[in-house]
């Protein structure tokens, strides 16, 4: 009776209920409250104003649809030791600790050397440390030293992960088409061989989940004005590390200025000072430093950072083909006249690109479906879906620039 | 103030207003009242408990999925007179008022020779000379004699018939994947030369439409324990007619029993008789006469109708191809030893046919995507569907029989 | 792995799990499939249109909520044993085992002496027989046999039988207000000597239960329109059996038909004859019978089958006040000068009453709080809501009769 | 058709048509997209990890009720001009303007003598100007120079601010509870005498509106966990202002700094500093600030906001009866001896107070029900409710101070 028990409350799942100790602790860590200031979606609340969901929520998600995975694992006559199932839990729970905010643009720009897997794995390491070593099997699991469908649970094209942020991110942005059966899938999961696969029955919810996931990245994860918000923040970003290499620092509070000005690798992370300042940063010093950055005495930061935070967003085009350099070259010079700078500082204001939507990838990492005893990829075993032409076609080309009214 | 107005509450979309005087009449017609006592989706509920739902549901909620479209292509500009509105919304909450008890089994049964197409505009004639005259522009628009979009939302590929039922049923059934955003497509239509196109943002929600589609197909329509009830529905009424016209009526409702005794092609349902007997028959008629049947004399009717009311249901075997003649052969004579009867009767235990999901036709009714002022059908602007392959490939080839517990 | 295992798909929970090998025996048998036939709210389908689910939906929902509950016991330090639990839960799954179809008319006219707890009882004695004795342990606990919670989760003011039927006739009738959160509430349940109770923090939930409570009797069960659906099919089977006891009976199926022209006790209910034919009745039998009614040659049965299939329901008043005798006299000759038929016949279509709402009865079976260690029934544990007023106050009177168009 | 027309998704209602210019305007300003900054619930999150929803959602939701409140009185036969109508919506839309972050703290400390009421105001009366007057109707409405109906559904005790509140922190915070039927409840107002009333068969609707909002009130508004965040809060931002006074202000975005170092009046909010800084201030500054001044030297900055962005949260106790102030002084002393501060200091970390759930107020602004062309107020109408009692009894008193862990 004395045993700690948590229940989350969640407005996805209802009650999420928590009494391993292990877990309850890591709950606790300060590095992991810290997803609580870190949105999920990052900026695109300025598009569907109702994302605004923390990576905090999505860690404990993630981590109840593992224990669901689980159970019905255990339910169908596999044996999973409860260490294993405590590790694969803490796995998931952890395995967004090394996100930083704004992730797609900081990893673009402030720590241009170090990803958020890496960071992760150093942040788990780090804990495990604190912990006396409890966390030794979840790190392993993490690595992929596991039995593969625990790795695959994971990480995969049907991790747990993605059940749970397809899920999510459909409910909080409102594009309720988005949403998929992450129940009913798992209730479909079976093991062949130490491998995670799909029952038969299950294979038009596997149809279902690849085009919701295909319809979340074009209407949500790379929506126009979503790449446009990204893309001026990431222009922002470098110009204020930019002024900040240059000895001209921009307001920010300490830990978010220790990044604009230093540049660190992957290695960069292992020292006390760099983690430290790291699992300080979160969405609210970007957000807090570009209200005064708005005010900047650089025309280019101040430009940029206003129509930001005013939301008035450049505009877009897109295209199915490479945009012509010479039209890139010519949007610049307009620019650069425009506000009477240089044409280098005008890529500020002018960024091309290009954008992919990653439905399914035909890897090594397969969504296998299983019939009579026999396996077959689902971009075979559908009949329905285009998965092998998907990898070439489906991306977009953009060109992102100033409307008038954001000079 | 004082004029009639009517709320229904759905739980699909919350409250549907009324207050057109003609609708009110026709929502409190007695032969849409019938559609109260006749369940959407059959024996369905055999598989998903919760498919109890009525036609009569249906047809308010396609009515109010109706509405919604009109208000829509009028905000984009599109002038609808009231009347043209007023005759639409009156022929889709008509549309379904010809169908019978568990429609699928009583077209190959009791009323093998008429559809409820036919039946439904026999019936709207009624009505209409009824009140006078009022329903002309309905039918009109019903068989097309309109503007093509407002038949278009009454019968093609994306009607709102379609709209509503996919999305009721999924509610019901609980089959949540097959959901679909009713309201997200109706705000993508608009109209090209008086045709319902979809705005090219609109697309994903398309192709999700009929990935759902599909799922629901296979999921709940052609469900295979939903296969099975049909069959054997269809075999006890076969029975039951073979019994009347043998002189050895079963018991039934006079109303049940004027249909198991005569035989009728389209134009018989003209006489009023045929008509008046029509209109009585429902779901409990059927239901209420199995469980007599069941004790009936003739033992191949009672085994049937015993199997059935209490779900204990015939085995399916399924496959891509046809079913071997011999196969068949040798499982209505293994029935016939059994059940000591003549090979010609095991055919009402032996049933082999096919089934075919209708996600998409290739056909002349398409489904059209506009971008840049372009019509492109949604089966070449999708990079990610099948559909040409859809038509030869979705379908299975079934066999029913009895297990043993059966006989 | 060979083990039996059965999903049901609840639109209500999702998906229900069951694996225990007698409940699902007896979620087969066929007395527990009957329930599929007979509809949870009667016919207050006519005033909400969505309100179409069955008993069998209910008791498979109830017997889920059940197993929610043992759950949180458990983990809440309390020993239940596993033969306790299966008890409990097959309890559940049979308490509506002796429902008729549209109950509480059915109890007024077909089988006024007999009361669906006493068949319900009857029929669990009889599967306990063919089950070899495997029910002795549910049966005895739904006859209160055993430890007190366990008793009061089948049967009391807040047993997982209210929690299941207030959630799903909110959720099917679209009456969304009515909705409780029975998963809050149950995680809300411990134990206090062997009793349940509710934790002090889960007061707002019980207080929010209570008005929901409320809320559904005058909004649905007492809604007016239901009223006098009610009281217009008692009065159609009562002159039904008026008919057949008179030696004229109306058309029936012949299990009907028995209960017209008899007359039972409970203990009548112990022949295999009327348990027989009760076991095939149900909501199609008086469904399918009241069309043929209206064609009947005795116009009064005529009258009223007519108005009640066509939805030309009769008019209600309601009154704090008893109606006064005159009143109902002066109504009672109205009908009969225009129907031309004698005074006492009139009553078929004048009909008063009073009905009472519900919400909590203050008896020995209390809703008890548990706060330091100390209970309070919720009727003193609540600031806000006026119980003790409730039993004498919550009635209203009511009146039925025709209006002009049901002549 | 080249009208502009902004569709917003929002997850609670769907979708929100907006095609009023003016509307349109007041979305776009700079000072309303402010408000997608700050946080409905303030540091609810901490609780319910799903309460990040902000004002601005909540601003456009209840605009978007207004219409719908609008559309049924007109459905109804009142009469409402296109500009009172665009007055009301415009007076909604821009009701909470003048909340700053964590609005409660904040009152309380940075801008004491200032309430949001009186800042929404004065802004709205800035934007009026920016706008060449187009305000002046909805600044009347506001103030309520207006028919009272239409100020009665800006601002009363059934007013559509509450309306969607309620429903929308009851949605993410996952407290289904909570939720009321905000559509059905509009659907029953009416006028009488030009003044807000609510059908008499909406009483039921009523009453679960005022249980539901006491239920969010205990459950949520005033959860201990939410008073405690409030509290810690609310002393860590009176310290780093006694820092700024005393000239050692802590580390601040400027525009935050601004308000740590001043003190302001009502009226001192109409210079233009003052609003400049006021409308830059957000969420985000105290959140980035936070973690700053965990490292502060200040030793009572530190430890309290070390404390807080950990969720090292302190303990509370709460009471019906205030508590002593011995047993207050008490703990005073001994965090004083901890942590080696006096004991003036130490009332940074033990406060004392009390809350109250404002669920319904029997003052001059009453919910009125109509029955029989009479007014009576829920109160008296309703049996079932004690709301003579709620506003003396429904109060708590609480202490909060550090759990050892939080030295």
């Amino acid at each position: 009776m004395a045993k700690r028990h948590k229940i989350i409350n969640d407005p996805v799942y209802g009650f999420i209920s928590l009494d391993d100790d292990l877990l309850l602790a890591l709950v606790d860590h300060p590095w992991l409250q810290r997803l609580r200031r870190i949105r999920q979606l990052g900026m695109t609340n300025l598009v569907y104003p109702g994302a605004q969901h923390t990576r905090f929520q999505h860690s404990v998600g993630a981590m109840h649809l593992m224990q669901t995975a689980i159970d019905t694992l255990r339910s169908k006559g596999h044996d999973i030791a409860p260490s294993e199932a405590q590790a694969a839990l803490a796995a998931i729970l952890l395995h967004d600790i090394g996100h930083g905010p704004f992730s797609h643009v900081l990893e673009h720009t402030l720590v241009p050397n170090a990803d958020h897997e890496q960071i992760s794995q150093i942040l788990m390491r780090r804990i495990d440390k604190q912990f006396g070593g409890a966390l030794a099997e979840a790190i392993a699991t993490y690595q992929g030293h596991c039995r593969p469908f625990l790795h695959q649970l994971i990480s995969s094209q049907l991790d747990v992960d993605r059940l749970d942020y397809l899920k999510r991110d459909s409910f909080f942005t409102g594009v309720a088409e988005g949403t998929i059966g992450s129940d009913r899938i798992i209730k479909m999961l079976n093991l062949a061989n130490e491998n995670l696969v799909v029952e038969a029955k299950g294979i038009y919810s596997i149809e279902k989940f690849l085009i919701a996931r295909r319809l979340m990245y074009w209407q949500v994860y790379l929506h126009k004005t979503v790449i446009v918000a990204e893309k001026m923040l990431t222009q922002i970003l470098r110009r204020a590390r930019h002024l900040a290499l240059d000895g001209k620092p921009p307001f920010a509070a300490p830990h978010l200025a220790y990044f604009l000005a230093n540049d660190f690798h992957n290695e960069g992370f292992e020292s006390d000072q760099t983690i430290s300042n790291f699992v300080r940063l979160d969405d609210s010093d970007i957000a807090s430093a570009l209200k005064v950055w708005a005010d900047s005495p650089d025309r280019i930061l101040a430009t940029l950072a206003t129509a930001f935070i005013n939301r008035r967003l450049f505009r877009i085009e897109l295209s199915r083909q490479p945009f012509d350099e010479e039209l890139i070259g010519e949007r610049r010079r307009a620019v650069a006249q425009q506000m009477n700078i240089d044409e280098a500082e005008a890529d500020y204001f002018v960024v091309g690109g290009r954008v992919t939507s990653n439905t399914y990838t035909l890897g090594t990492d397969r969504i296998n479906i299983i019939a009579g005893g026999q396996l077959r990829d689902i971009s075979e075993a559908s009949d329905m879906l285009n998965l092998q032409l998907l990898g070439t076609k489906d991306q977009r080309h953009f060109l992102v620039s100033p409307k008038p009214m954001n000079y």
